[in-house]
C-alpha cells in the first residue's frame, strides 16, 4: 500500500486560495462524503472536501496534491453501489455536484455538452424539452452523469440502446499532474490511435477527473408501452427471456423480479399496480417489458409478437401498460427497488454479475437454490434482457451492532464467492454496470488472470504515476 | 529508434521447429509481405515470414522474438491503407490468412467465434446462411476480420449500425511475452475494470496479436433498397446530408462521390448504372443512400420521407434501386473505388479524416477549392453520413521513376497538411476508419497534444516493454 503524506495547514491554505469557502476541513465535513450508497464497503473520512466548480480549479488542486503526494477521490452524487468514491486513504474529496450545468446542445450534430455534476434525471428531461433523447436509463435517476460515465452505467434501456459508453463522444479530463486533455470529439467514428476515450469510460475516477462530457443524443422513439407479465415461478419467467430478447419485437427493456420484492416495494410506495394472482393462481415472478416503435400500428404489432411469445413461454397473462400514469407507476416501482431495500434492512451486500443471456435461467435457478441455507434474505432482480442480475443479501440486524455487521459480512462474502464462481463458469463477468470500486476489487482480481491485472496496474501507473487518484480501487 | 537484434540461423531454426514449411526466409519471401495496399507509405522486407495457424504457435514465436529482441509485425490480407502492416524494421512477419476458420455460432446468445484470418466477405455470407447479420461493411470485402478489428474498420453501414468496435465481444490475444489473455466475454455489457477489450480494438497489432474473435450478430433487416441521388454540384450533394442523416428514414448508409470518379469506375467495371444527366442538365455529384426496414410498407414510407427531403435539398432526381441485380451493380461500383484508382494511377496518397457531420459541407467545399492549384488529381468520396471523407491525391507519373515519386510525395504531403489542419479546425480527427499505421503517425502526433501521445506511448510500453510488436506504428 502506498504511503501518502499528511495534509499540512500550508497545503490547506493553498486549497482555500483556490476554492475559498467551498473548502471544508475536519469536523465540519459532511459525513456523507465518507462513503457511497453502500457504506458496508468501507467508510473513509476525508481530511478536506472541496465542492469544485471548474476544470482549471481541479487542475490547480491536482497539481498541489501531486506535489505533496496527497490522495484525491472524486465523487458525484454518491449513489454508487461498489464503494467507488469512498476515500479509503482519507486525503481530499472533490465533489462535482456544483458542476451541474448543461453547457449547450449542438442540434446539427445531435449532441450535448454537460458538466459532470449534471443529474441524469435533469439531462433526460432537458434533452426531451429539446426534442431529443438520451437513452441510458440507470435505475438511480439522481446519479450524476460524471458518475454514469465513470462506471459505464447501463440501466433499463441498454438492451436496445447500449450503455453510457455508447453515448460518450468526448471528455475533458484532468490528469493527476494537473494536465488537461480532451479525448474524442463529436464525430461518429474514429480510428486514430488507442482509444483513451474508451479507456476513461468505466475507469471510476482512477485515471483522471472528468470535467466535461459530450454526449450523443438520438431522436426519441415515437411511442412506447410496457408489458406486465406474471409467471408462476422465477424459473419460468427467466426462461422466457432469451427468445424475447432476440424477437422481432426488439424490446427496449426486459426486467425481472420476484413477487416478494414487488410486495415489499408496493408496501413501501403505497401503490398496487401488479397483479398478485391470476385466476386464483399465485404469481411467483414478473417480467416487465418495454417496447417502443415508430408508430402506434408498429407498436401494436410488437405487442402482439411479444405477447404471443410470452404466453407460449408459460406467462400467466400479459397486461399492457400504455396510459402514462399507469406506466409511470409501474416503472416507479422498478426504480425504487434499492431504496426499498435500504428502508427494510440495515445490512446489505450486493452482486451485479452479468452472464450471457442464454445462461440467465441456469444462473437464476442456481441462486434460488442457495437461498434456503442462507442466514439472510436474498433479493434478486435486474436487467434480464442483458443477462445482468442484481443479487442482494439483506438482513435487519441490530442497528449499530458490530457483531451483527461482522457476522453478516462473513456470511455474505461466502455467498458472493459462490455467485462469482458460478458466473465465471458461465462465462460471465464480475460487474455489468455497478463497477468494481473498493467493494469488488478482490473479486475482480480473482476473476481475471494475473496478466490482465498487471496490465491494468501498468495503465494506472501511466496515467497516475504517484497513485494519488482514488486509491485502492479497481486494481491498485 | 529502438535497435533490434538480427535474426540468427539458430533462431530461424527455432521457427522451423514450430511451424515447419510455413516459415519462409530471405529471397523466397513473397514481396507482397513488404507492404499493404499503400506501398507509398514504405516498403520493408521481412527477414522471415510465417503463415501461422494457432494461438499456441504464435505464443511460442513471440516468446522467441521477445527473448532475442526481434521485431514482429502481424498482417492479414494486406488490404490496409495506412501502412499498418509494413515491417518497417524487418524482422518477422506473421501472416494470419491460414487462420481462416469460422469456429462456431452461439445462436442462443447471437454471436460467432472466428479466427482472425477469416475474410469479411466469407463471414458476411456465412452469417447470412445462419439467418444472422454481421453489420460492419467496409468497402474492402477481402480484408480479414482480424484486420478489421485492428483498425476498428467502419464502412458503409456504420451510420446506422456502428463500427467493428461495436460488435467485438471477446478477443484472445497473445502478448509480446507469449502470454495468452482473453479479453471480454459474450455478455451484453460490462463494467469490470479498464476496458482492455476496447483498447485492443483499433490498436493495429501494436499491443498484442489477436488470435480469436467473438463477434455480436444481429437479426438481418427484413428489406432494404438504395436511392441513387444525382445533384448538380458536390456542394449541393453534401449539404443534403446532415438533415437526411437525422431524418426519420434512419439511413443505413449515405455515401457521396463525384461524377468524374463515377465515370472512371464505370469505365473500369464496364457498367453504366448511374445517370450522367437529368433532363439535359449535367450531374456533378451523387449521394447513394441505403434504407432498410422491418417491412415493405415501412420501407416505402422511408423512401418517401428521404426522397422528399432530398428533392427539397435540390436533388435533381431520386432513383430507387430495389431489384437485387441493380442494387448489386450499384454497390459494386461504390466498392471498387480504390481498385479503380489503383488501376488508373501509379502514385496515390490518401487521407481519411472524419469531421462532425454538419461540418462536412464546409470541409468538402474547402477541399474542392484547393484542387485547381494542385499538381495531381484529387478524388473525394466516402461515408458522408458519418462525416468520414476519403480524399485521394493521384497522379500517373512514370512507373518506377524515383524523381516522380519524390516530387509527388512532397506535393501530396503539403496537401495532406492542409487537409488535416482544416479537419482539426472543424473538431475532426485524423482517421475515421483506415487507422494510423506508419503513413499517418506523424499526423496523429500533430493532431493530439503531447500529453496524449505520452500516454499512448506509456500504454504501448505496458503491453510491449521490448517494443517488438509492429514497430514505428501509431505512436512509437
Amino acid at each position: 500500500m502506498t504511503a501518502y503524506e499528511a495534509l499540512t495547514p500550508d497545503v490547506i491554505q493553498e486549497f482555500f486560495d483556490i476554492a475559498g469557502r467551498r473548502v471544508v476541513v475536519g469536523e465540519a465535513i459532511n459525513p456523507d462524503y465518507a462513503h457511497d450508497a453502500m457504506p458496508i464497503y468501507g467508510i473513509g473520512m476525508p481530511e478536506v472536501t472541496i465542492d469544485v466548480k471548474t476544470t482549471e480549479e481541479i487542475s490547480a488542486i491536482l497539481k498541489i496534491c501531486s506535489t505533496h503526494h496527497i490522495p484525491v477521490t472524486v465523487r458525484g452524487a454518491g449513489t454508487g453501489l461498489a464503494g467507488g468514491c469512498t476515500p479509503v486513504q482519507g486525503g481530499v474529496v472533490l465533489c462535482t455536484v456544483l458542476m451541474n450545468r448543461i453547457l449547450g446542445y449542438d442540434e446539427a450534430n445531435r449532441n450535448v455538452r454537460v458538466q459532470p455534476g449534471v443529474l441524469l434525471a435533469d439531462l433526460q428531461k432537458d434533452a426531451a424539452a429539446h426534442g431529443l433523447f438520451y437513452p441510458p436509463d440507470p435505475g438511480e435517476k439522481y446519479a450524476t452523469i460524471g458518475g454514469n460515465v465513470s462506471t459505464n452505467a447501463g440501466g433499463m434501456r441498454s438492451l436496445k440502446y447500449g450503455t453510457t459508453r455508447d453515448y460518450v463522444l468526448a471528455l475533458t479530463v484532468v490528469l493527476p499532474s494537473g494536465e488537461i486533455i480532451r479525448l474524442g470529439s463529436p464525430v461518429s467514428k474514429s480510428s486514430a490511435g488507442y482509444s483513451l476515450l474508451q479507456l476513461m469510460v468505466g475507469s471510476e475516477g482512477t485515471l483522471g477527473i472528468i470535467t466535461e462530457i459530450t454526449l450523443k443524443l438520438i431522436a426519441p422513439p415515437k411511442c412506447h408501452c410496457s408489458l406486465i407479465v406474471p409467471f408462476r415461478t422465477l424459473e419460468e419467467a427467466v426462461r422466457a427471456v432469451p427468445a424475447l430478447r432476440h424477437s422481432e419485437a426488439v424490446p427496449q427493456a426486459i426486467e425481472f423480479f420476484e413477487k416478494e420484492m414487488l410486495t415489499a416495494i408496493e408496501a413501501y410506495l403505497g401503490t398496487s399496480v401488479f397483479p398478485k394472482e391470476i385466476e386464483g393462481e399465485t404469481v411467483g415472478a414478473y417480467l416487465l417489458v418495454t417496447l417502443d416503435a415508430a408508430s402506434n400500428d408498429l407498436l401494436d404489432e410488437s405487442v402482439m409478437t411479444a405477447s404471443q411469445l410470452l404466453l407460449d413461454a408459460s406467462a400467466m397473462d400479459v397486461l399492457v401498460a400504455d396510459v402514462p400514469m399507469y406506466l409511470d407507476k409501474t416503472w416507479a416501482a422498478r426504480s425504487a427497488f434499492f431504496e426499498s431495500l435500504e428502508y427494510q434492512y440495515n445490512l446489505i451486500d450486493q452482486c451485479d454479475v452479468v452472464v450471457p443471456v442464454a445462461a440467465l435461467p441456469e444462473f437464476a435457478v442456481y441462486v434460488d437454490g442457495l437461498r434456503a441455507a442462507l442466514p439472510f434474505d436474498v433479493h434478486m432482480f435486474g436487467h434480464a434482457g442483458d443477462g445482468n442480475i442484481h443479487i442482494y443479501a439483506c438482513t435487519r440486524g441490530r442497528r449499530g451492532s458490530r457483531e451483527d455487521l461482522f457476522a453478516f459480512k462473513q456470511a455474505a462474502a461466502a455467498f458472493m464467492e459462490q455467485l462469482y464462481a458460478k458466473a465465471a463458469a458461465l462465462d460471465g463477468q464480475v460487474s455489468g454496470e455497478y463497477g468494481i470500486g473498493f467493494g469488488k476489487a478482490s473479486y475482480l482480481q480473482k476473476s481475471l488472470d494475473p496478466v490482465q491485472i498487471r496490465i491494468m496496474q501498468g495503465i494506472k501507473e501511466v496515467f497516475d504515476p504517484g497513485l494519488i487518484l482514488n486509491p485502492n480501487k479497481i486494481c491498485y
